[in-house]
């Protein structure tokens, strides 16, 4: 008997169960598995024997497809970090215990860098004790900070909302003749692949973002403030696209430079687009708002990009078409071939060279000046937000899956 | 010579510009007009002379039909509400001086409850002062509060991005197995319409907003805390959607109950949502979240509703059709002759019972302890967010009208 067992973890994106879609398809049609079980709220479901199988789903000819398509995570998530194998050794003896005992010869950790630290843990650890278990990661993040690999499945999605939504705002921001200022703030603490994402809402007749920051440059509230103000010389209505991670040019958020006093007297950071909305109000005198587009960044599945969908999907067999071959330790991967025509492969890489590493945007995919992106940047977004999976709708409404880990009867 | 114009007025719905295209289109092919104007900036355009002709874009065949589904107003708008005969006659004499020199024998005025005050000012001066041109209304506003007609263009886009966008929220606040509330702040300030859309968000296997409040009732902070605690005594997440509208049994709005000093120590208002962030915080102790839906509710023309937008096309046709056959001061609306199957009649009602008048939500509407909406509201909303229009999409993103008033020579 030789089965094998999928989790997911870490935040959701609208690709991550693309890729879930993708590990059981490859695990059922190669044969080589006798049952696929998954694993509910990440490795907790191991840990507490919390476990479904897909064996029954399987006979349902439109799962994989109504699946690949239903955002947020279908197994459920968590954020539970593995402690170090000599801070808690038996936690490792018991999952290692349950693969024994459930015949799990292959597992695959479906995350973003805390999952990846799992899979390199406990690949590691399966290698120290010679366990025949491949551990093998797929990644995920909508925040597009995993290296080694040109981009990562959610990404995709999350870029062709952001950059349609802010097209949709420069539509509507743009009707009244008079000035005003419209701040985005868009997700990604650290890196700004997301924010980045603006420049695809610009179009040929010059409608979109005008100023766009990203975290990797140092943010200076004076000099941002001329920015507006030189815009504003052109145009009434200036669009802006800001990540919530910009700090100055000591590291600090800028967020964290201004903080309020909420009803109960305490201290509360604002949002950096609340920051900045402030600041223009008091300082330049304009009509001014802050939009923070929030969870459906991550999770309007209405509108994922087919090219993240697919690529997501194909990541998830390659880790088990390689799980198959004894390849343990490892995470799919893909590289760009060419651009025009958009071309990748697949591969697979060494966790130890991804787990707990980040990604930022490179300094010439940004402008000089810090106010705004290269054509670097766009060249590199366009192909991944390409294309529209075809969702079912029913009154009105996309159909997707319900979620086992709330509804164990479904 | 007989020539019309139409104009767009107030905040802008992914429908507005289809109600648009029912004007040119009935106008075109009534054969009844010569040249069809478009004026920039509601009637700010005819006020000082900027104003476009259509005569050029319909030998575009795809005009039309492109139209119908960009967001926001192809013509742009203004919030300018006409003064008073009494206050300001010259004013009247200016704009019917240039109907006359133009031609004009017909004016369409999409827009909600202030433009429907200038249809009623102009058509009383018309009337008054035995003036050649019929002045017609097409409503338009997401809030859906305009008396007389079964729901209002724009509507029913809004209401099924707020659906769409809750579930996809529910899905992804579902993930984590740890406690959790999230609040939904909603637009419609005096009325509930939107708000009661969360609702559709609700699925067959009970994912969906766990609580709705609405403007209509008072809201009470320490029941509202109640409801939320015996709701986490069922499922560790919930879900809240409230307007931003809220108010206490005084009639004070919950934002302005809550005031925080902003960094440059001026008082500030948080948003409804923001403030009940805060006090779960505060007294209930559990990670929390608010989200502001803001203008992609009413700019996100990628998810609308195919027969909002054909119903929006419809009013605009409509207002023609009675125009040519001599009415003045009405304005277009829909009647709901069935429910089941969905079926909707036309026709005109007389602008002074309108203007400036707003419809609530029926108290039968929403639940007896004001924390829930009824099956009647779900009833009445479920038919209209029903239907995608085919967009054309160009590089993954959809593709919408270049707007005249900001690019004159496209």
């Amino acid at each position: 008997m030789k089965n094998c067992i999928v989790a997911q973890s870490g935040g959701p994106t609208v690709a991550i169960n693309a890729s879930l879609s993708g590990v059981i398809e490859k695990a059922y049609t190669s044969g080589s598995y006798d049952h696929i079980y998954g694993s509910l709220h990440g490795i907790l479901g191991i840990l507490n024997n919390d476990i479904i199988c897909f064996d029954d789903k399987l006979e349902d000819e439109t799962f994989l497809q109504a699946l690949a398509t239903t955002p947020a995570m279908y197994l459920g998530s968590c954020r539970y970090k593995l402690p170090k194998m000599a801070d808690d050794i038996e936690l490792y003896e018991k999952i290692f215990a349950f693969f024994e005992a459930n015949d799990i010869t292959g597992f695959f950790y479906i995350g973003g860098n805390d999952s990846m630290d799992t899979v390199l843990q406990l690949s590691t650890y399966a290698k120290l004790h010679e366990k025949s278990v491949t551990i093998m990661g797929v990644p995920k993040t909508i925040d597009n900070d995993l290296c080694l690999t040109d981009h990562t499945p959610g990404f995709g999605s999350a870029a062709k909302y952001i950059a349609t939504t802010l097209q949709e705002i420069a539509y509507d921001t743009s009707i009244y003749p008079l000035p005003s200022v419209t701040i985005v703030e868009i997700m990604g603490r650290d890196a700004g692949w997301l924010t980045g994402a603006a420049t695809l809402a610009r179009t040929d007749y010059g409608l979109g973002p005008d100023l766009i920051y990203l975290p990797e440059t140092a943010f200076d509230t004076e000099r941002f403030l001329e920015d507006v103000k030189e815009i504003m010389q052109k145009k009434p209505n200036v669009l802006i696209a800001i990540s919530e991670g910009i700090r100055d040019k000591d590291g600090k958020y800028i967020s964290a430079s201004t903080k309020t006093l909420d009803s109960f007297g305490h201290s509360q950071l604002s949002g950096a687009g609340k920051t900045l909305e402030t600041l223009i109000a008091h300082r330049l005198g304009i009509k001014v708002r802050s939009i923070e587009l929030n969870l459906p960044q991550r999770c309007a599945a209405h509108l994922s990009s087919l090219t993240d969908i697919e690529e997501s999907k194909e990541l998830g067999r390659i880790a088990v078409a390689h799980a198959l071959k004894g390849a343990s330790g490892y995470m799919s991967i893909i590289r760009r071939e060419s651009n025009q025509p958009y071309r990748v492969s697949y591969d697979i890489a060494d966790i130890s060279l991804i787990a707990n590493e980040v990604r930022s945007v490179p300094r010439d995919f940004i402008n000089a000046s810090g106010n705004n992106v290269t054509e670097k940047m766009a060249e590199y977004l366009r192909p991944i937000i390409v294309g529209q999976p075809s969702l079912t709708y029913e009154n009105g409404m996309p159909v997707y899956l319900p979620l086992p880990h709330l509804y164990p009867s479904l």
